[in-house]
């Protein structure tokens, strides 16, 4: 089996070696890419074809991992061109998902999310579509190569977009806990009670909750503009299921908190 | 000494076990109480005076622990009757705490707020005021007594009102964070993805997010009435602080999550 790359970032990287450790091929093309992705793919060893085209051709999985703005033109131009699976990986909305179901038929495209982060001792993936059942029954099978490196793989349902949604709304929470997590300590901060307040919550809140918590503060400070655009996405997408009023209150909040955070630059 | 406590609900009952346990008598009185307050306060062995006023007269520590709407009448009334400490621990507001302190001498009076619940291994407790150091010094005597039950005593610092305010914005915190967590899995429940959803977040969340998540949204649905009630005094009394419009945008949004909730029933 070989499994194709379009787009070479972070998350490619970690992932291939993953895929390398359990025997599987991999393959991506340097076409048009940045020095960073040259030397992120050049550090493994994996195959660089000449052009996309040729990598979506050649693949029997075809992974798009760029960015949630360019996933649906590149599984329109790709997509269409490979005989295998294509696994969108993008952390795209619910939306996206349906249209690009619009383009490839339910027999090629999984829906798939990553949930966490790719350690190198775990993976967590999450699948939605008519063959997501039987492609983690494919995947069994290298499963036992490399048994260090677990992945756990789940299936959402036959659904296009249950994936996606799933993220989406976990993203969406972790978004909520964030702009709580800024807006309770600005105003601690005025009352000269952070530091108490930090010790306060690690009481119930447990250990691992500083940490988390602060690296939550400082990674929305820097991805507001994102986080916004984000939220602004989810709630367009709930807003088309004539949901009641008080349905996206909170969401709402979280939208409007970034969107101020944004703006404070 | 002698511990006297006007009210005797639950956390009187749980804290008498400590202070008993600590070596220090308690006391209360019955009247006008309830059955329940009967039944908790005779399983103990502790003084029954014929009234409050004589619990206040002869407390050296005088506890009220009754309500935060009560809080100011019994400070006013019984708190001028002590010669030793006035300690309030009703989940006052800060705006509260100024206002018995305009009866209360701060020679006097303690703001005090207990974190978590009240276990029989461990008790935190929060001090504010210019007595409040020298008080947690005081009760460092009865410390090594019975060392199983540890209590931990913070001072917030020598001023009314911040340990009411910590107090108050941990709790605005955690019904963020329930609120979050309501509107999250109704809207993953019409998905029908509440169940993987869970999954997902225990990823990362840890393994005790699950149990004190479903026990934060039970509780949030049953008082949901009390939590819109003190998410309206916090923000009141933040907008006396002439705060910026976008500071409290997830507090606001919590209220008013809240507030649906309760007009649901």
């Amino acid at each position: 089996m070989k499994v194709g790359f379009i787009g070479f970032g972070e998350v490619s990287y970690n992932l291939s070696k993953i895929i390398l450790s359990k025997g599987i091929g991999v393959m991506t093309s340097l076409e048009g890419r940045s020095d960073k992705t040259r030397d992120l793919a050049g550090s493994l060893d994996i195959d660089i074809l000449d052009s996309f085209e040729d990598v979506a051709r050649e693949a029997d999985v075809l992974i798009s991992a760029n960015s949630p703005s360019s996933a649906l033109a590149v599984a329109v131009k790709y997509g269409s061109l490979t005989d295998g699976i294509f696994l969108d990986l993008n952390n795209i909305s619910p939306q996206t998902a349906y249209e690009i179901a619009n383009y490839l038929s339910d027999n090629h495209f999984i829906d798939a999310a990553i949930m966490g982060t790719v350690k190198s001792n775990e993976l967590n993936l999450f699948f939605s579509g008519k063959r997501a059942n039987e492609f983690k029954e494919f995947l069994k099978k290298y499963s036992s190569n490399n048994p260090q490196t677990k992945v756990n793989i789940t299936v959402v349902g036959d659904k296009i977009g249950a994936a996606s949604a799933l993220k989406v709304l976990r993203s969406s929470y972790t978004k909520g806990v964030s702009a709580l997590l800024i807006e309770t300590f600005e105003i601690a901060e005025k009352f000269g009670l952070s530091d108490d307040l930090w010790d306060v919550l690690v009481l119930t809140e447990g250990d691992k909750f500083l940490k988390s918590s602060k690296s939550r503060i400082e990674n929305s400070y820097k991805s507001s503009k994102r986080k916004y655009e984000e939220m602004e996405q989810l709630i367009g997408f709930l807003e088309s299921y004539d949901f009641e009023d008080d349905e996206d209150i909170m969401l709402k909040a979280t939208r409007d908190k970034f969107a101020s955070l944004k703006n404070r630059k």
